[in-house]
């Protein structure tokens, strides 16, 4: 039996939709190129300063943006603070991150096993 | 070498859109207050019993809300027995939950390491 | 004190929209019924070879789908093979896929701890 030690982390940021354009270029002028953006609700203490009210659900009050990046061990703690640091504006519903192991990344292109 | 244990999980349920409002209010009465909602699209058994055509993919059949929560390991029993009590309807399509592992949380408001 | 082996794994797909049908259809044809799919949008290399101008933010330039699919381990290579296959144009901004290790799942329905 062999203990997998995974060197590939998925970060999973919750983040204010309008910190998206900003944190997005200060990773990149990182070389963290590639990642994702999807739009979510959130429910409670993520409530943003102005009020919401969803169209699809009437239990979420705000906004959220999902921002979502695979990126090497030794990168995470360089990818979380820059998210912190421009995505806060010290109010309640700045957000969360989480750190996630990742056991195996493709190119769609190639096919190969391949992080980078 | 050290062989971490994970004391965070994130539950990532997928569910009925129609019983969101449901399984919300009955976590948050619970005191498991942050979550995100998004929506997605379904194929095969998650078809839900209306029909569903959707405008981007011919091959999806059904609308399906998805659900992210993060928790203490300590909790997740209790959040996914509420999803199953609050989001079942003893027909096919009721959806899934998953749980896997979470390594770190931050807030980014602080940007301090606690995924409280 | 036990270490936990997974034996389900989550599969994260960020491919092409156009290429969403068919990798779909083919994942089906090989017994793959529970998938969903989700829109998210793109920076840097996942860049498609049309324009794209988002209506949200003006940092990303293409649109992305996310597919998601929880298998069981043995079948993690057939399902990652059978999206490279058939989401490949041999262009840049084909994808990623990342495999992670699912902890449990459960049916809404049945509430019973079952990963298929």
């Amino acid at each position: 039996m062999t203990i997998k030690i995974s060197i590939m982390k998925e970060i999973k940021a919750f983040i204010r939709p309008n910190k998206v354009n900003k944190i997005i270029q200060h990773l990149k002028e990182e070389g963290f190129d590639n990642m994702t953006i999807s739009m979510a609700e959130g429910t409670g203490k993520f409530q943003d300063d102005t009020a919401f009210v969803s169209q699809k659900f009437s239990i979420t009050d705000s906004e959220i943006a999902k921002l979502e990046i695979v990126a090497k061990d030794a990168d995470v703690d360089t990818i979380t603070s820059l998210i912190c640091e421009h995505g806060c504006t010290l109010n309640h519903g700045d957000g969360i991150i989480y750190v996630s192991d990742v056991e195996k990344a493709y190119r769609v292109k190639t096919g190969l096993e391949n992080g980078e």
